[in-house]
């Protein structure tokens, strides 16, 4: 007796299998029973004769709870008219578990709800779409990665000195002896390894203590970040135009089904291919201005500050296509970014915008190579010297070019798959009030 | 002109090319330079005549440190004698940055030196070669679960409870709200996301703050769990067995030469091929009291405890593969394996120690599916029963046996390129007295 995965059942049609899973859905006519079993890889319907089965099977079967445990033994039939194509006659069944009261039914649940049993509503329809959609994004990152020659560099969790600011630190305590913080970005050990390795990235959950609330925000996300020696600006935005199309290319490839059901406009994605249109930051700033006069923007943009959501989207809005913006004013910016030669006032970073109104995907840009440079910036933003001395040695021995990116997972996939709230593109999210399950 | 790696050279025999890296070594006599150059992907020699350069440009790479930063323009000539079997005829050179006294020398230097100094030791050669093995386990193991069918589920850094005790768990600050644990394994949360997706993993870092300093511990590590719902020990242990061949098939075939920078035994590698051999605890025990009996073990093992190092190494030393030593005393086990149905003292529990002393590499086995027994488990071990509801709830809806196991990462690549100290296998390590840099 082979034991088959729904997804598989088109290799065994006429055969007879064992499908082990949870009840989904069930429904009966006195003589009929179509119960709909789920095992993780699919769904697939049974087709259960009274007289086909021994009385105790027809017994076991009837009234059973939604996500009770049941294996089925049957033979799979061809059926146009089923959802993937299969259903099962079923000849015999066993209940393992017999489950009461599942607590997400077809009716509507609050959302407050649903994230309490978030290891419940993983198994829903949608929620399962939205992590096949992260597993491909994640796959496609790692690969896209290493084919082009970049090598793994797993940064710290686990770090003395913060990143970019302390504010929005989660404070650890090291054995007593000192502090330690949970990682902001792999951005400052990855620029060690690359002038180890040439090409590295990191990929890892970096956290933000953030006291804010909104749906593009979680205190637990993850990030990768490519990092390159030898490499400008220029090659930064040429990655992420590449990386960000193959991204979207294997989600389309590889989960069609998935888009279906969460009703992506796939359209949407196919847009996604380079070129992307690169913007300075000036002419975004033209742009917001032009929106003010024509009333399509509530506030004038102050040339210099750093875009909010709305800007964001204004900026996007005009393009079918992520679109990059560089050479924000250097203010607005990390302390290690490159400055424009030829305008001290910008630094030679590059945002990259996401369309339909989901914001920063990418942050990244080139990073400052003189040693008296950073020792100034530490200096200004009052950051521990001693805690940089590490990071001021890349600048003593091989400074060179380089440059590299930053792009939140979540964000990806709330926008690969078309999500208002950023808290369904994670198994268990982390966000202010919520750290359960 | 064309920029090329150095790992590409061979693809540009005859042709005029530009490298750009960092100075490795270099030789001189008099008309004639040797800089050796190091791109991240490799080493290659330069051969600069005097008078084939311009006077600036020999001048300037007269006397270079090492480590300083330099591009070379020159013709790529292949040449047997040379250690990736190229060298290039240069014509031009340009310093981008002069390093002067690189910390790190030909000559020996200390642990802790090397350690402080991690962000440049890791462009030593035995450092490159490790990690570099390190980014092809995590790739084998990757490949392989996702090819089996395994969905990526990350699960949570920041969790509300311990899964094992609470005296080894990193605690943190969650916005003054309350207290959260850097997470020590994904075990739970991989159990709820198995019962969605059916075949899952999770692979990230995890934390244990024990103020042990031996060299198989770091107090962040990372770890892939594979989980399987309707599965078995047997299925946990077949799994392994796949896995590791895999994994030491992958490292055997695309890491020749850095195991051979590493000096490694590698028939030790070629011999992990399935079948592995499996141990119940009780013969394992009979093992260790022969061993007492011949005088080769100092003490007299007691059954019903736990392995140490000694008894794992001696275990393992009389295979030439993994051994799998399976059915431990429930005592020494986590609290949420299934029992033996034949002997309630007995775990359906499996550790699969590493030949050559390396250890436990894997450990799993069958979770409990009773929601009776659970209870109970929880209240022996005083685990606060609020923070394990949802953990319950597997067990309620739709319970079914299921299985899967830990791998540590570190311990892979320790034993994969015979090191004896965990603290190399990972870019920055962090201990209990090392959280720099």
């Amino acid at each position: 007796m082979q034991q088959v995965y729904i997804n598989q059942l088109s290799r065994h049609a006429g055969e007879e299998v064992t499908v082990r899973g949870w009840l989904y859905n069930t429904r009966s006519s006195g003589k009929l029973m179509f119960p709909q079993l789920r095992d993780g890889t699919g769904v697939v319907q049974c087709v259960v004769f009274k007289k086909a089965v021994a009385p105790e099977v027809w017994d076991a079967l009837n009234h059973l709870g939604q996500e009770s445990a049941v294996t089925v033994r049957g033979t799979v039939r061809a059926d146009e008219r089923a959802p993937g194509g299969f259903e099962i006659d079923v000849a015999d069944a066993e209940v393992l578990q017999r489950a009461e009261n599942y607590p997400i039914t077809p009716k509507e649940h609050g959302t407050e709800f649903l994230m309490d049993h978030r290891h419940l509503w993983l198994r829903s329809r949608r929620q399962h779409a939205i992590l096949l959609v992260r597993h491909t994004i994640v796959d496609a990152v790692r690969d896209f990665l290493n084919r082009d020659g970049f090598v793994l560099c797993d940064t710290p969790i686990l770090t003395p000195a913060a990143c970019e600011g302390t504010t929005t630190l989660f404070e650890v305590d090291y054995f007593g002896e000192e502090k330690a913080y949970l990682s902001q970005s792999g951005q400052l050990y990855n620029e060690a390894t690359a002038a180890a390795f040439g090409r590295v990235y990191c990929f890892g959950p970096t956290f933000r203590a953030e006291r804010s609330k909104t749906r593009r925000h979680l205190t637990e996300f993850w990030m990768v970040e490519p990092e390159m020696a030898y490499a400008t600006l220029d090659d930064v935005m040429n990655l992420s135009e590449r990386f960000l199309s193959s991204i979207a290319a294997r989600v389309l490839e590889e989960r069609p089904e998935e888009l279906k059901v969460l009703e992506r406009d796939t359209s949407k994605l196919e847009a996604i291919t380079p070129p992307f249109p690169r913007l300075h930051y000036d002419e975004a700033v033209r742009i917001l201005h032009e929106g003010h006069e024509r009333g399509e923007m509530e506030q004038r943009f102050e040339w210099g500050g750093d875009f909010g959501s709305p800007d964001e989207t204004y900026i996007s809005g005009r393009f079918d296509k992520p679109v990059m913006v560089h050479h924000y004013p250097a203010a607005v910016k990390a302390f290690y970014m490159q400055r424009d030669p030829e305008r001290d006032e910008l630094a030679l970073g590059v945002d990259v915008l996401a369309p339909e109104g989901y914001g920063e995907v990418i942050g990244g840009g080139e990073r400052a190579t003189s040693l008296e440079f950073l020792e100034e910036q530490l200096r200004l933003h009052e950051l521990p010297r001693e805690a940089f001395e590490w990071y001021l040695d890349l600048r003593r021995y091989g400074s060179v070019p380089h440059a590299g990116f930053g792009m939140g997972i979540e964000r990806c996939v709330a926008w690969m798959c078309g999500l208002e709230h950023i808290r369904e593109t994670i198994p268990f999210p982390r966000m202010l009030y919520r750290l359960r399950p």
